[in-house]
């Protein structure tokens, strides 16, 4: 089959693999019939040393069970299904607990002898813990959003939720980006009353409004800083979405938040120090939360507003290609062309 | 009158001052009767340069109320009352959400022009905001552990409070002064089923153990580290409340937490910039969480317990003076010869 493989730095490649096969009883086979590019894909695209190990790509996916393994009971062949960007058990104490990104047999998909998800097909370790089935037929409408389940979306609602944003809540976004507009989505749908996204693409940042962004705010570093407190009586909003990854958005983050508030990280951040001393969060009592986001138990709690229609986060795709068309689309999602790449192998 | 006052580094000495005197008509003047010295304050004791502008020292007192301005309504001359180490408006939209550290017109004493509490007498600016009357006599039994409700217990309760201790909750205590030992008994308090207090001073340890602290951990770093997680089945505890402030305890917070817990900082931040990426707190799911304790609205949730016995946090005071041995009094607590000295001034 064809996978696509990051050789180095702006090095990526459609190749020939072996195909995915049964390995553990708890395995299933995959055909893949909807997958993307995500904008975290772009940090390794941009900084992988060509050290001569290619790393296999993509973790986002819906697709066709081909073929299952003696101890999988919850998806068969032939079932359409979502997988989260990570694997996981389903049965530990973490997953138990719903933090399937610490799951004790977790993985992610691309790492280690885990396959990727932009190739025609992939092995799931865990399928029972894993795969959630969908009701739906494999060429549905609905399939854009509904792969935004895999990952951003599920992603956007964690940092919502994890921030704390309820009926009435003032939010910060801070990020354009596919995780940033769909926490735009996933604070409106938790109620949020006003949502500030910080962006300065316009056609992005009307998708955000879209989304239910209240303002918006291009500027950025103190200027905008300065922009979120005039929108909020100089304070700041009480959530901060973090949905970039840098320094300078951390930095952002905390000039934006209201004292007594809460920063939502789920932009990967790129740097390990940042300042959270006395001046920077523990006078004014803030808090830092978020993290990898554990989409799979967040799933089931999305999947019926998105049937149903109520919200339609599929709308971060502004591009398809085929499996060829990949790595123009990882070069289209760098230059800032394209917002998100669906990919129908 | 007498006022403690700090010079330089190891430089304290008790003086004449003025008296204090309303200044403006929401103020109140107070006879101090209890105070003591703070962990935080031998951080200035330690470091202070001596830049000839002497600061006042000590922030937690309980008094006699002298004379009122003519807008004060809510204590009078004659009633004995316990003030916060902050002082605050009451009234301002961060106090009426009990975040009374960041309140508008707020203030620490000792900072600025106000006074500090290691002294026969203080001016209370805000009096109505800051000061909570006792109903006990200023000779009470009580008065160690009505004292710690201006400070230390209440900045216990809010790391507790913050880092979500619940009925059950397994947690760790980094640092057995004042407040990592009140952060003991509040945690015991709101239910905490195993406490796990790193400290290396028996007597100290001892007395975490009274209040209610399950196991101790006398070694630090990755030793430390270690141990609490042979306590945990090498997951580490769901709270760790940070309660030093140097950087080698958040590193061994940082180590000591639970995947989806929460470090709970309430010792004051000698760094600025710590670790807050990936493999420290984002891929784990770790919260941030403390500060600056709002002790005034605690203050009516924990004295009903003070008052009734059910908590004995005046247990922390192990040693008495007057104002001429507080100088003493600095040096015993930096020799780590006393846990915190109580002042009858």
């Amino acid at each position: 089959m064809r996978a696509t493989l990051l050789y180095g730095a702006g090095d990526i490649r459609v190749e020939e693999v072996p195909d995915p096969r049964l390995v553990h009883p708890t395995d299933a086979v995959v055909r893949i019939t909807a997958a993307c590019i995500c904008g975290s894909d772009l940090w390794p695209f941009d900084t992988k040393p060509a050290d001569g190990v290619p790393t296999r790509m993509g973790h986002e996916f819906i697709g066709v069970v081909e073929e299952t393994g003696t101890d999988v009971t919850t998806v068969r062949a032939g079932d359409l299904v979502v997988a989260p960007w990570v694997f996981s058990d389903g049965t530990c104490e973490y997953c138990r607990e719903g933090l399937t990104t610490s799951c004790t047999h977790g993985g992610i998909w691309g790492y280690g002898d885990a396959d990727g998800a932009q190739a025609e097909a992939i092995r799931v370790p865990h399928a029972d813990g894993t795969l959630v089935k969908l009701p739906v037929a494999a060429d549905s409408a609905l399939i854009p959003s509904l792969l935004t389940l895999s990952d951003v979306f599920g992603t956007g609602h964690h940092a919502a939720v994890r921030g704390g944003v309820t009926a009435g809540s003032s939010v910060t976004v801070i990020g354009d980006g596919a995780v940033g507009l769909l926490a735009v989505l996933a604070a409106k749908r938790l109620g949020a009353e006003q949502i500030v996204l910080m962006g300065r693409h316009k056609a992005r940042t009307d998708l955000g409004r879209e989304f239910g962004a209240t303002d918006v705010v291009a500027e950025r570093g103190d200027a905008g800083i300065t922009a979120v407190r005039e929108l909020t009586a100089g304070q700041g909003t009480t959530v901060v979405i973090e949905a970039v990854g840098t320094r300078p958005a951390y930095d952002q983050a905390v000039g934006a938040v209201r004292n007594g508030g809460t920063i939502s990280r789920v932009g990967v951040p790129q740097y390990e120090d940042a300042p959270v001393g006395i001046g920077s969060l523990f006078f004014r009592n803030i808090r830092l939360t978020g993290g990898a986001a554990p989409t799979r138990p967040y799933i089931a709690e999305l999947l019926p507003d998105v049937l149903n229609g109520t919200v339609d986060p599929g709308k971060v795709f502004d591009a398809t290609t085929d499996l060829t068309g990949v790595p123009t689309g990882y070069r289209q999602m760098a230059a800032r062309e394209s917002l998100k790449v669906l990919v129908h192998p």
